[in-house]
């Protein structure tokens, strides 16, 4: 069979043109507003272009897909020399930074320097410390990384261990480690590739705490890259995913730091050993929040990645039958394929919507927040929480369904589905372990439900509990009503409200009994997850919503966005139907009725599933997958990826000789 | 901080201790229980010991956690003959066997040669065909494989392209894979380890096709291994998991084995070009539904791993505070967190019980088969295919959520947990996609259903379909009733009912309107589904209430199994409120007892948690986790496990000299 090459065919495979062919919508029209304008899509194809151009990036995918876990991560450290450079020679702002990042869709080894080492500096550090530091970390003398996370401490702070104990006699701090489990752990960028760290530890002067500040400690020579003395320093094992970059541990042994190694913007230990400090910042605090809101957005990447995927190979794949005459269909005629696919593709325009709406958000409390307004701060920590929670866990999730229904070949690494399952699940537990999070939201809610239940006025996101539940109608009084998104919503709002209206009933009356009040939240913690659930649930249908109804686009692309985001809304209905059932939001004929309307959406947003994919605009080497390629060739590159694995160097694996032929060769001699 | 050490205390967990001292019952009479019986658990003890001693296995964890693919595979050759040698050694029966490969965990590189090569060949091949090959098979001079799944083909076999055409003039089969599309590609043990594989091929003689027949095909040289002339064949490439073993590819192009090379027991091609059939041996059938049995047994293993893992880690970790007075609290305290691990231990039990009740119902079938009778055929299709696809959906999902539970530790791989999910994603898959199973689930439960209607007499799983739904009336009349395990039965008996109800007269009401079959059926492919869902939840509530009544043992253990039990019922009608809403098997009120009881129960589940895992007794070495670990020192076993990291093989990574030292020099000389 001669004919059975692993070469890619040039043309597109035809059953995926065929369905480009019958979009309903024009997908750079799409692509512009998912991209917030023709400029910014023309600029990221740009940097893509340039990115690409370099076949590193190719082999890159290889290393990533075959290579051992020290092999890959070299493949990063070169990669990220690669962009840091192209970084400074081509004068990147943040955005395009970000967007390099985007296109490159996995970690890079150095990755916290820019992200998290640099902005604490410029955060933390005061205007006499930034010249020295900032200085030699932008002529990359300084590799840095940021050490909070310990081996028995993660979300809880108050918990860490690590201690800065002042010396006034030499004028310095002396960073320890006093337990195993005080070790830092975790942290990126930390066991191999950083020879500074911004340690977090608790300051101590004169055997008193003050509490946790940040100190800049040397772990690594700026010459050789040795460790240093006191330092023990190491990468914390193989992970599931995310294997580019080296976590590591740390543990300090009496190293001494000069005094002026405390970043001191907000607290400051003077030479006699005085504490004085500014409170912590609220700008600070403000950009810590920066990175949840960005949490959203890579939610929304993962799960329009997988649905690309998983759409474009619903497309060419072809097995079993429906129509006993016909030959075998595209799986994406089956209406549970439809079902398992169309909700990730649905979502995915969900959380661009949510995670615009709350960047927005973000920046103009930000920009309040320079003028010295700090007013936004709780609405922005409720938002932020309950959302990077919420679309962590759907998106993960999500796009598992997706990889599972790819059937076996959504099992290989050459597929990009497991490694970007893999590489997403981190969002659920960084920055805030999710349900910690959903309980900050849930008891911020239920603060601001008794100020609406003692009369205060309620604004921002929560204002819908000052509503009177008993004005509550279900909206959908009819099978064509289910079609109208307002009502959608209000439904969500309505569920939300007797959520928490639920919780907080129970909660007060359990405070009201002889309990204790940490016992009595214990006892409740479930439903306060719930709440918080629902309450961010609420919010993303409502962005979704407003996001379209303001939209400026064509009537064709009104129109199917429109169509899925009344599916994301009628699909969350009927998933959840119990929460809605239980909170009478809907009845059982609504119910029925807006789960007719879920099968009837699947059908009309078939047509245009692979345009309303295309139409996020993935570069191939992005997607990094055999199913998923904008050609629809996935048999071909599959078969093709086996080239690069390592297990086809030789004819005859080194362990045949090593183990099998000795085996076989003993087995053989001896008697049956 | 020289105390800071990664060695392993020699005293257990004394938070770990703590909880086996109050544990409420027997730990030793539950685990007999659970492998059937003193002299059962003695025996595996007795093969972990064999096992074990030798270091090798504790070496093998090492290269699974952190060695290349080729590395992780060449180890696991190596188990295999060390575990194929013992097999012939101590003469294994075909239990000890499967207990050895229950104790391993992860599969070996040439685990197809006895768990599927062989019985192939028993099954299929004639008595001369098998003193052949089967000698040969059993002397390791034959080591092979059998490949079904090609690259375009999966569950629905009927698609599959391979040819075997017979040639009269020299008696032989010229085997062919004529496109792309049709080259083998999944099969297990075919890329590298195998030099024969059972190959499934369409019969052609004469140009006429005659059906899928299995043919054997030697792929390499007995001799040297080498790649036979008109083969090719590989490794897929890398997986998600299950990297120990060498899934491969396989082309043939005009590869000529002789006629004899045909197993002929169910069909024969005479030398002349005759085909004479006996048709598909319904034994034949039996024994590949036996694969779906041991997945549920395996779903089973997969869930009580995880949640030994993640109960035992709950008890060792500390986290933030509960009562502002006390220290911080073992995670297991928090409700949220029982919340996410007792599912899944309750699962744990529920699945023993299902997957028992299964195997001796598979056990029985296969004995009446044995003695000419096929009328337990159906019905054992029906629940094999439904409870496989229930348990492997169930408990990989259940495991992923203990995995995040974990926190960060969780996505290391030496927590165990992400290894154990990867690992068991494929069961989804195998053996028939579980999409497809619930489908031919539903299929069959539709025809009985219209049976039921039409007055036929049913016996089996699906006999409650005769069933009067006039005469139902929730049996939960108040709260104490939800106690009753025979109730809550009932009332997932009553919503699997009413499912299959209600999408049968859809099915039927669409069918009688204008649409073609085929259409009709698509419309409702969600609700059948579901359907079919319903239906299998039920049977394992029943199985798991049925298992705990017919149960004999001590009071304690009863008790406990009891609650678990409840527990299981509770939290499946909680979770899937809205079906059980909507098919008025609960009302409002009861599911608010429920739920009230099913947050009660998490505080009665909570005293006993780790003497439930302890009771599955997995070595440390078979759950292969620093969370999991029997002692609890779960900080010094993840310290541990950095040791065996090849990063921390050198002081300073490799790719400092290579790219990073060069970068900085570059950096530093050029202008910011």
């Amino acid at each position: 069979m001669s004919e059975i090459t692993s070469s890619i065919p040039l043309q597109i495979n035809p059953d995926l043109q065929e369905e480009r062919d019958k979009a309903s919508f024009n997908v750079t029209e799409l692509t512009h507003i998912i991209y917030g304008g023709i400029e910014k899509t023309k600029k990221r194809k740009r940097l893509e272009k340039l990115l690409f151009s370099d076949p590193f990036f190719q082999e890159y995918q290889n290393v990533r897909a075959f290579g051992s876990r020290s092999e890959y991560y070299a493949a990063s450290v070169k990669k990220s020399t690669k962009i840091f450079k192209l970084r400074r020679q081509h004068k990147w702002t943040d955005e395009e930074y970000e967007t390099v990042l985007d296109i490159c869709h996995d970690d890079l080894a150095l990755t916290l320097h820019h992200t998290m080492f640099i902005p604490a500096l410029e955060r933390l550090a005061t205007e006499d410390q930034k010249s020295k530091w900032l200085t030699l970390a932008k002529q990359y003398k300084i590799i840095g990384t940021y050490a909070q996370t310990e081996l028995g401490h993660g979300t809880y702070l108050q918990g860490l261990e690590t201690t800065a104990t002042y010396d006034p006699q030499t004028r310095e701090f002396v960073m320890n480690t006093p337990t195993l489990s005080a070790m830092k752990w975790w942290p990126g960028s930390l066991g191999k590739s950083s020879n500074h760290a911004l340690v977090l530890a608790t300051l101590i002067i004169s055997g008193k705490k003050y509490g946790m500040h940040p100190f800049l400690v040397q772990l690594r020579s700026m010459d050789d890259h040795k460790v240093l003395p006191g330092v023990r320093v190491g990468d914390i094992g193989a992970k599931m995913g995310g294997n580019s970059v080296d976590n590591g541990y740390l543990i300090l042994d009496n190293v001494r730091i000069p005094r002026n190694n405390m970043l001191m913007k907000n607290a400051q230990v003077s030479p006699d050993g005085k504490f004085v400090t500014r409170g912590p910042s609220k700008a600070n605090y403000a950009t810590m929040m920066l990175i949840r809101v960005q949490i959203c957005t890579m939610a929304y990447q993962v799960v329009s990645s997988g649905a690309t995927i998983g759409i474009r190979y619903s497309a060419v794949r072809r097995q079993s039958k429906l129509d006993p005459q016909d030959r075998e269909p595209k799986i994406l005629e089956y209406q549970t394929q439809q079902y398992k696919i169309f909700p990730g593709l649905a979502m995915s325009y969900a959380f661009l919507f949510a995670s615009r709406s709350l960047t927005r958000k973000y920046e103009e409390a930000f920009a309040e927040i320079q003028r010295g307004d700090f007013k936004s701060l709780p609405e922005l920590h409720c938002l932020s929480s309950g959302l990077k929670s919420f679309c962590s866990e759907h998106s993960v999730r999500q796009v598992e369904i997706i990889r599972q229904s790819c059937g076996g070949h959504g099992y290989l690494n050459a597929a990009g589905l497991g490694m970007l399952v893999n590489a997403a699940a981190p969002m659920i537990t960084v920055e805030g372990e999710n349900t910690v999070m959903y309980l900050q939201l849930a008891r911020y809610i239920l603060k601001r439900f008794a100020g609406a239940m003692s009369g205060q006025q309620l604004d921002g996101s929560t204002s819908y509990l000052s509503m009177d539940p008993a004005t509550y109608v279900c909206p959908v009084m009819s099978e064509t009503d289910c079609r109208n998104l307002t009502a959608l919503c209000d439904i969500y709002r309505y569920r939300s409200y007797m959520t928490v209206c639920r919780v907080a009933r129970q909660v007060q009356h359990d405070m009201e009994s002889d309990m204790p009040q940490h016992v009595a939240i214990n006892k409740n913690l479930v439903d306060l997850v719930r709440a918080a659930k629902a309450h961010s649930y609420y919010i993303v249908v409502k962005d979704f919503v407003e996001g379209v109804d303001a939209l400026v686009a064509s009537a064709p692309v009104i129109k199917v966005l429109r169509t899925l985001c009344c599916f994301y809304a009628a699909h969350g209905i009927a998933e959840y139907s119990g929460d809605f059932l239980e909170s009478e939001a809907v009845g059982l004929h609504q119910l029925k009725w807006i789960k007719n309307l879920q099968v009837s959406l699947l059908g009309e947003i078939r047509p245009d599933a692979v345009a309303l994919v295309d139409a996020f605009d993935y570069h191939d080497i992005t997607l990094s997958s055999a199913l998923g390629c904008y050609d629809g060739n996935a048999y071909e590159r599959l078969f093709k990826s086996t080239e690069n694995d390592p297990m086809n160097k030789e004819e005859v694996h080194p362990s045949y000789y090593q183990y099998l032929k000795p085996f076989m060769e003993e087995m053989n001699k001896s008697k049956l």
